[in-house]
């Protein structure tokens, strides 16, 4: 059996033909190496964009599976187009939508789930030695019509198309080459990973780090895809997403600041059972997420409670929390110049004191910090924006995260 | 039972946002009117031409398959955003690809057959009170792939629909208002028809009368559905193609000329059996379709033929017959200077002397005739392209063609 490659393409990976012709020539080469590929495209470039500002000049809220039947036609653009490309290359290649790929959904138009893949046609296909290319973003619902998976939508398509199929490695082509120990835009020796844990991701992928969405990385996980995150500007290799097992256990792998946070503070605030209940359901019904949660001790019956939500969300906060109807406060405040930094690292399961030397790296920089919160494998710090790049350099050189360490075991599957 | 309309609206009656909602108020005075419809709809406006353009740039010469899946994205954004644009008005509508209404086809891409129509989702959601619009052009073929229909396809998606849902009328909207007796713009007194016999329609489609392509009309013959082709720009009726029984018979229904054919003589040809079906025979494989042949008497084994071919192909045909083996002659000609001027008429069935009074009319002209070529319900001459607005003219008046015959027979169905 060959290695079957499963290869995920973004839109700017796709913008136009020239575009098309790199990709093109980047899966013939490992096509050419002996490996069986299928190819998940999204739509090319802004067209997705284009689609959506021509339904908005015939109705102002378009009805949901009119959506998916539009949208649905970018990928599938894109996938005549690459097949095109491939041919042109003298490359075997057969597209394929994501109804005739086998992708079954949900009645959930718009943000479908995947309900089940049936590959057979794709496995077909790849039988006679055909590259076979996938719409992303789509599948077929019990109705017999289109559904779209949502934001992340092709990433997704990707991942679960490698699980079905028992592929050995899914590679998701982004604009970036891979995920760092810390953003090489704030700490300059930051170093690529080779291989990073799929929980210690999926702690990224919250963080808003942009590189995976949280629902590909979970799905990977469950099914044990291994995942590649890599550039399709240049060839060299990326970050290899993967099961612990798989991985020497690192102390901190590395450290992320996430600056479109905002914290919500009600002061004076009645602590009697079942406030925090009402608030923070109030909160998630007007569709806002709640990060960090922090409540202090409470004195003659009152407490503050502060948590985060992203930024863009604090005007709804604001509404919810005024119109807010029983509970009383004294004082709401919120602030918008904070970060959040965190250490992720799966080697904190079995080591002790990462937490209190983070704290001793930001009080030795002056570093205030406003809010903690713990997970297994992270630690976050909620501290003042203006102190975020500090941070984040003093955690890189404490955790000595420019040296590589051993990091891919023996059971690394050959790319 | 109310009435079932099926209406098609092409490229540019729905070309962008503001067309789509004119063609949707359009749809719903006829659907708050009391009937069922079903629209077919083609892409908007030149969207296939850039899809092509766009296939180009990575291929010379796209895979078939490939193509098709390109190409039924257009309709596919059509479906989807005319029932948007329905949806802001208030009425119930629902897109369905060809696929998703019933539409199977054969294997052959880029030019597949309807096989037949299961419109059972169609109906379903008339039933349920929605305007159904269904993707022209497109079908699903035995591989469950998407094959277009190739050239006027969405006339034929609509017209085989109207046959499948046995549809009161099938309305086909263009730019222009009607089938009239002649050309107006060559005679300013030609009138638009009420009403035009198949059969009449077949001749004048094969006279290259860019109204309705002969398949659409022979589909819709063979199916007795009434067809009305009107303009999607104005509210007023259009022209009635239906059943010769259904109309009384007129002698001539009108004149049309083609200037888009040559004529290509071999002079001094071997007369001998076996030679013309030869000549005809390479010609055929060249790809180039045959209209009028004439050969004349033999002369000591020699003999002239004529015949014309679509003035594009006059390249391809002096390349056959320059490469012919085996069969000798003497010259070959080529004009394409002429045109081909035609009499329709059911009534020249039961009625003679038609023919003749052309050509008296003609020769009053001075116009002289090269060659003829008649059928039961239609005469044609070839003459001096220069001559084809003076007899056009000449014919129109002699058989009184601007004055209004009795048309309409009491088998007409209510529109």
């Amino acid at each position: 059996m060959k290695p079957l490659l499963v290869q995920k393409y973004g839109g700017s990976s796709v913008a136009d033909a020239e575009c098309m012709r790199r990709v093109a020539d980047r899966i013939r080469s490992d096509y050419e190496n002996g490996n069986d590929v299928v190819v998940v495209v999204s739509a090319m470039g802004k067209s997705t964009d284009k689609l959506i500002a021509l339904a908005r000049e015939v109705h102002a809220d378009p009805n949901d599976r009119e959506y998916d039947q539009l949208l649905s036609t970018g990928e599938q653009i894109s996938i005549s187009i690459l097949a095109m490309a491939l041919h042109h290359l003298g490359v075997k290649a057969v597209s394929m939508t994501g109804a005739q790929a086998g992708i079954r959904t949900d009645a959930s138009h718009t943000k479908a789930k995947i309900t089940g893949i049936d590959p057979v046609r794709v496995r077909e296909k790849l039988d006679q030695g055909h590259v076979v290319i996938v719409a992303g973003f789509q599948g077929m619902n019990p109705a017999s019509d289109v559904a779209t998976l949502g934001r992340g939508g092709s990433d997704l398509t990707a991942v679960a198309m490698a699980a079905a199929l028992k592929a050995d490695r899914c590679q998701i082509f982004t604009d970036v080459d891979g995920v760092y120990t810390a953003d090489p835009r704030v700490v300059p020796n930051a170093r690529k990973l080779d291989a990073i844990a799929f929980d210690e991701m999926l702690e990224l992928a919250s963080l808003g780090a942009k590189v995976l969405q949280s629902r590909s990385v979970e799905f990977a996980k469950k099914y044990g895809v291994p995942l590649e995150v890599l550039t399709s500007f240049e060839r060299k290799p990326g970050t290899i997403v993967k099961e612990i097992s798989d991985m020497e256990d690192v102390l901190v792998r590395g450290v992320a600041a996430d600056k479109n946070q905002a914290k919500v503070t009600l002061r004076g605030l009645q602590d009697t059972p079942g406030v925090a209940a009402r608030l923070f359901q109030a909160v998630a019904e007007a569709g806002v997420n709640v990060d960090i949660i922090v409540q202090n001790i409470s004195e003659e019956g009152h407490t503050d409670i502060s948590f985060t939500v992203p930024r863009d969300d604090v005007a709804d906060v604001r509404e919810c929390i005024q119109n807010l109807q029983g509970i009383h406060f004294r004082q709401d405040l919120y602030d918008d110049s904070i970060a959040k930094v965190t250490l992720v690292g799966v080697g904190m399961r079995s080591h002790t004191g990462i937490a209190s030397r983070m704290f001793q790296v930001l009080a030795s920089r002056n570093i205030n910090i406003q809010m903690i919160s713990t997970s297994e494998i992270r630690v976050s710090v909620v501290i003042d924006q203006a102190d975020s790049d500090a941070a984040c350099k003093a955690l890189h050189a404490e955790f000595e995260l420019d040296k590589d360490p051993i990091q891919v075991s023996a059971q690394e599957p050959a790319p």
